[in-house]
């Protein structure tokens, strides 16, 4: 993370606690705890340090505001889509504790919680240091790993060694799960926004397929969001490449299943045009679907 | 390019001039010229503003330099390979001249030629405009699309379209060149360096593959180097990750060409050892071989 801006200041060593726990052992209750105390303390400066902003929403039927810090009032949060924010921090704590003691609780309060706890560190970040690209790609993953660790209660490894020409090869991807006999491995590819870099996601995919067989490892790619929020005009608009997907999806390799925690309607749609190409999900469904995905009997 | 340092002065309009041209006419005149002026105006910069400092090399058997602006002593230069760089702006103009009018020039000399043609514009930037990364990729495009489409006598296009599910989708790839009937088709992606976007080629690569058939569109990669400068310590190494080339080359799609105009040692290394895998060559070779790619008797 740059050494700019504030959060050289408490939150991050809140971060770099978060990053180390989740680095040592994702699916611990260490990772758990950095992350909510992460989370709550984000939520604390959001809270008392900014405002809430609307924005002008271009993508119909969702509405998005920002935060504003106080003392930077130029200065705007990516946009947050108001259904899925929750700002209480007493609830996103209850909910995150009880999800992690796998206590029941509802599709639309796992909805908010896991939009929000990815959402309050994006938004802190950008008022504190609007540059930092890193920050958020890493809190994202750790995010992400933690709840499929802790879900399949195994660490994911971040390489495949494969065979190439006769030789042994090691690749760096996003996560590769090997959950045992008899079970599927998972390849999941995490991104905050897709833009240029997911073919990336789909190239490695190709490798996994052509190095282990088709459906050895299920492609699970989980993406935050599409918006882009235009500072000047204050309006929000989804950007979306169907024509890429399409192209990556049928002719690279296929991806199982793409998770969105805020899903594009553009991409909505194709899916539902193409529902033997694009299996299109809100995140909230692997909440419900983890054991069907362990089964191997999701579509 | 953003609207920072003393690029927005006079080598600012010999940029846009040479976008211009280029963007109407790949092969043409007016492209040729407008690059040329463009590169020389840089050397003039160079040579009159800037000094040279040599750098620590941890390559063997390569020496590279900076140039150092004079008025701004702490901002280097990306690293230049000292055997291909040609400070004699008389000889370039020359030698750029020649080679467009298809008179002869030795290997040499053309070697040298397109090396500083190119550097010449990435080391004025570097010091203009540390940031700017646009103008450097787009510039390069330029270079090589001209050099490209002036052999071939014909303009690429910068898309294609392709079957994906049934339906018709457009799809943005750097160059591609339909050469006519019994002539091969060229894809032509163009990178200064590698680093973690280039799997893009290759997945494109893998898309032609897939929709025209295998060896239908010939893939020449062209990169600037892999080199990267320390600036505290000024020591130069080259950036490789041989695992990951030989994995996309083998298991993602297959480049028939891959041409540097500074090689990577190890990648060389790895060409050497498996040579029905890689066919990497130093740029200069592209025009002694434009003719066995036309006939499509390279290997």
């Amino acid at each position: 993370m740059a050494k700019t801006g504030r959060f050289t200041g408490p939150l991050l060593a809140f971060y770099e606690n978060t990053k180390e726990q989740c680095f040592k052992d994702l699916k611990s209750t260490e990772s758990s705890e950095a992350i909510l105390t992460l989370v709550l303390e984000c939520l604390k400066f959001l809270q008392k340090g900014c405002t809430a902003t609307d924005l002008k929403s271009l993508v119909a039927d969702k509405e998005y505001f920002s935060f504003v810090d106080k003392r930077k009032p130029a200065a705007l949060s990516r946009p947050i889509n108001k259904a899925f924010f929750e700002g209480n921090p007493g609830k996103i704590a209850a909910n995150w504790k009880a999800w992690e003691a796998k206590e029941p609780v509802s599709v639309e309060e796992l909805t908010r919680l896991a939009y929000t706890m990815a959402m309050a560190y994006f938004a802190a970040v950008d008022l504190f240091d609007r540059n930092n690209k890193k920050g958020p790609a890493t809190y994202f993953e750790c995010l992400i790993g933690h709840l499929f660790a802790r879900t399949f209660q195994k660490n994911p490894t971040k390489s495949a060694t494969i065979e190439a020409s006769k030789r042994k090869v090691k690749l760096t991807m996003d996560f590769l799960f090997d959950l045992g006999e008899n079970k599927p491995k998972i390849h999941l590819p995490v991104k905050t926004s897709t833009r240029e870099r997911v073919v990336q996601a789909w190239a490695h995919q190709r490798i996994l397929d052509a190095s282990y067989g088709n459906n050895v490892y299920k492609g699970l790619l989980v993406v935050f969001s599409e918006t882009k929020l235009d500072l000047r005009k204050r309006e929000v608009v989804e950007i979306c490449v169907p024509d890429q997907w399409l192209a990556y999806q049928t002719l690279i390799a296929k991806m199982d299943r793409i998770y969105y925690f805020d899903t594009p309607q553009r991409y909505e749609q194709l899916a539902k045009e193409l529902p033997d190409v694009f299996q299109l999900k809100h995140f909230s469904a692997f909440f419900t679907e983890t054991e069907a995905i362990l089964k191997g009997t999701v579509p």
